[in-house]
């Protein structure tokens, strides 16, 4: 089987969390697109680098990226590094031939973004902005009954991501530091709520709302509040926030249509809620567990009612990468692009934008 | 027992919900504050009036609402005929004397409400919005947590009235004339969101967002979409919807605070969600059967775990009323009074207003 | 209107719940089969009958239920008496040409139910053991959907009524005096969970199982364990208890067919989770609002999605009996007859028998 | 660091489950407390084999389990094949001097259970018989809070195992082959119950129940019912079945105390719902995604309310035994040991019996 040579870049969270995907990606995807050689990671701290190296397999360990664009047994580049880190490697390996992975937000507001799109995009690369939660098996299942039509015409799309670390004035992580964040729960969350209700709604055209920081001091924002209407007709509410006690990682998100409505939560990422105007009597929303629904990343898995975890959406994610990259086909339709990173903070910024002029934005997109 | 005499306005969906609150407050409120005595019930269709009379015990039966509001033996008058009904016959009722109820929205617009909240104050009479919703056992377990700062800070507060029968253009109802209703999701549905809102969280200071009409022709909104900032600090958004395909009567709020997060479904309305930052290592939302928790309306009814009905929140809100009334004392704190019905219309104006400037709206509430 | 004197043995928790239910079957359901007159309540303590009879309004109190079964004026005698006194009351009722309704469990064992059952029918009146959950909308919607084949061959029926109340040595009520009581769990709850058994899924033909008593020198029944097999070839387990902590009155059943599935909870009653095997890729349990389903006893309330309460089932139960008195029908189908009350007697005498002897027991029954 | 020779017997559901788990305690678990090198995989179609070899990283595939036990450089043999490939295999690994992990049941009944056990025991290996369940991370939880004593005196245990797919006469795999299988949902889903039973509530007494096959001339059973009671005073039902449409994977027990109670459904096996009777008001079950709880196996995953899959409960119980081979310490307390394996098959077997017999059995064990 063909091998792809990958370079990480970042050890910590999304490290693992890629690192991991690209281990499994060789065995429970059989036969995988591509089998990932683990060649080299970097990060600024090299201790922990060496002992990442060692955990992953990869090949070398090294405190300088560069190292990676320059080594020409690596043919995909993958930034999970801290969002200040996304533009110049991942614009600096895509001209060095390699296909790149970044996580998101793309970068660290629309301008930024568009840069790394551009620059990305001209040089042929494969590029994929990692929101993995459209490798969420429910999420999948959703845009399928979507696209076959089985909503009807779309009257509301209502997301909210709600995490609830923040509220806590003696963190400190780059997370709060906005040179390297670029922004708060805005570019951590919102992006999210932005990207899926694109990848499940379409395009927004006019938003209204505002961001917002409780802690004195605190540079980022800690919790976004949006109104959304979208091209399709339909309207909605959109939200993040770190401060909503009692809810880890619930994103959770409603689409309701004219014969059908979708809902989900992020902490139960294994079920989908299906109701269906069809008549029955019996009148109600479903709990689905997506296991069953002949869904199409589950053939890696295990029989019906054995469920999958978080980790997991990395690994449809990459594996769709992989695929893309050699069978030569489209990072789309499941996505996503860097142009689609690159949307997500232009809708991110007009929220900001709304909430300094108080005037509700209407989304316009560059194009290449 | 000291009774008082009883003087509605309308026979339908209130009418019912009303006149059975009087007729279970003489005996499951036991004793009661003052045992009602339906002494009169009036609407446009006589025949129907006098079915509806015949039905509920009232003794007689009327097409002129005058004709209630000029009989001495009633005391209180009960208004729940259609929005463009509230004004006149609930201060004509106030300015002969007796003490008032009218359904929400309390006008049709803020001036209507702020015109009815004045004529009506300047009487002296006790006065009551009904905003049935407060007296949702859950509801006030809720305000009474809020109060003993078990919350700590508050964070957020997200608000959604979800129906779904709006969602056909073949429906023709009063509610969907702008005369008659004044507004179609907004006055119906959001109303109670915002009340709601103020009654757990105090008063709003800013809102953006927009009404939406979804049926071509269709002279009412549809839905309402809001973003919303608090005196108290917090954010959140607020919607209303007739289009939320599976959600029959889906009011749902949470409100996220420092050291508690609640949240609610009116479609499981004897649970309230309480999740507790009290460190113990089983961390999670429980689901609280609110019979169970020494709620004061409890005693009413039947031992904890048999639930109660929609229907009951009528009894606990007219009994609230009737003690008012008897020991004198005052509608507040659990209200609403005809100035908490004023003030959310309000906010209301204010996110239509938001809608059609496309700018941040600052609340603003006129005094007597 | 027709009306019907109604004679009321008990003032306590089944007697504020018949009442309520006498009172509102007079103008919720409308027009009613028999308008109820209160006339008479009965019960050992004379003030609290005094009191109860000017709460509910009947005509007069007295410490001598005779008075009631010798009162020309009364049609329908209903007896919410502790169970020692189920038999005489309403054996000379019924002796007397009145109508009977009784709480359950009927008698205190399958003899002495059996002896109810045999005196009463003997005489040509109406009976009806009073078995509410049957009159829960989700229940009845169950047992349509089963009668109507859309389980297909039912598989298993497992049911279980957990409550947690009776975890206190220092409790003591007549509810633990064996000579009032009978049984503990089993006569209170277990004969619950015998009756819709029998009701959605025909009759046991064999039980193993036991009776189990935690406190020390208790002399009822604090638990039962059982397993069953139907005559429909169907198997599953029974189980009733006051010790499951944190379950109040979580009377949950399941039943499982070929071709769909339903679940229900006492403490969620306004919802039935159903299953259907349809071949819909989308595939799980829904959790349907049974106010949605056509329900027949819905007509009598709110729009869908505005939820009833647990004492509703009696204004059902008591509607559904004054019918077949004013049509001079049958109190079947729905029932439940004193010859279910027998019944369900029976059932639990087998499990009873099942523990003192380690034998499993076969059913059968007596006829008249 | 230190490796462990791996030779793996079976290559199709549990054989990949278990290479998994392999693969991932060499990173996920850091430092793991043995490599594993996978060295070999046997099962009876070679060329099946060899593709699983390739897949998981297997250095050799043979149809010949024999090769496994007598390559020195396998240090742990792992039994994943049929059940009536369990004993024979197994015990002469140990006595090849290889650790063991066998699949469960261990044996087809208690007669072969005990065989394997006392074989294996006496030669001085590791053994671990895989019932992974003991390694969901809100099982252990659960035992944790009831060691701790958090729970008081235990009442009930109920548990039941609901699949769904065995309702199908068409259906012919080695499951329903009694030679191959011993039995149907007895040895497959019922060992599952009855060992989370003794795990978290200790040794059953007595019980009373039955086998039952629904489908005509299938030769295991289908379903098993049961009533138990406990040598700690507790008493519940315990069932199994693959006829309860709807339910795909639903592991479902809950456990009452004196103090407080758990429950718990395998399809939401993150979560674990905890109350307690701890005199706050606002009373319910806890909803408790267990990466919160500061559990002993989340430190390998992801940050709190980023869910585990099933799969990952291999993960925790192969390193649970690597750590017990690598530090010389016991499988327990965790285990399961080969013991736990004999004595779930003795409780199967007693339900088996009672069917037969008709009669209460009383659980004896064997010692070695």
């Amino acid at each position: 089987m063909a091998e792809i040579g990958i370079g990480m870049l970042g050890y910590a969270f999304m490290g693992k969390a890629h690192s991991n995907a690209f281990k499994k990606i060789a065995y429970i995807t059989w036969p995988p697109p591509l089998v990932p050689r683990l060649v080299g990671i970097a990060g600024r701290n090299l201790e922990a680098v060496e002992d990442a190296a060692q955990r992953y397999g990869y090949e070398y360990a090294t405190d300088d990226w560069r190292k990676l664009v320059d080594d020409p047994s690596i043919g995909l580049f993958d930034n999970g590094g801290p969002n200040a880190l996304h533009a110049e490697p991942t614009i600096a390996a895509a001209e060095a031939g390699k296909h790149v992975v970044c996580e998101k937000p793309l970068g660290r507001d629309a301008a930024e973004s568009y840069e790394i799109w551009q620059r990305v995009a001209a040089t042929g690369v494969k590029h994929l902005c990692a929101f993995n939660y459209r490798f969420v098996p429910a999420v999948r299942l959703a845009r399928e009954m979507i696209e076959a039509g089985e909503l009807g015409e779309i009257r509301h799309f209502r997301g909210r991501y709600l995490q609830d670390w923040g509220d806590d004035p003696s963190l400190d992580t780059w997370r709060f530091d906005p040179d390297a964040a670029g922004s708060g729960a805005l570019g951590d969350l919102m992006a999210h709520v932005v990207d899926l209700a694109r990848f499940l709604n379409g395009e927004p055209e006019t938003v209204t709302g505002f961001t917002h920081t409780f802690i004195p001091g605190r540079k980022v924002d800690d919790a976004v509040e949006a109104t959304v209407a979208f091209a399709n007709g339909s309207v909605g509410t959109l939200e993040a926030t770190r401060f909503a006690h009692g809810r880890r990682n619930a994103f959770q998100w409603e689409i309701n249509g004219q014969k059908a409505s979708l809902a989900f939560d992020m902490e139960r990422l294994n079920e989908l809620q299906v109701f269906r105007a069809d008549g029955d009597r019996a009148r109600g929303f479903k709990t689905v567990l997506v296991s069953e629904a002949d869904q199409p990343w589950w053939e890696f898995w295990w029989p019906p009612g054995h469920i999958i975890g978080w980790g997991e959406t990395f690994v449809h994610e990459i594996h769709h990468l992989l695929g893309a990259i050699a069978k030569g086909g489209d990072v789309a339709p499941v996505g996503a692009t860097f142009e689609d990173g690159y949307r997500a903070a232009e809708v991110c910024d007009a929220i900001v934008r709304s909430g300094e002029t108080g005037s509700r934005e209407r989304l316009s997109y560059r194009t290449l």
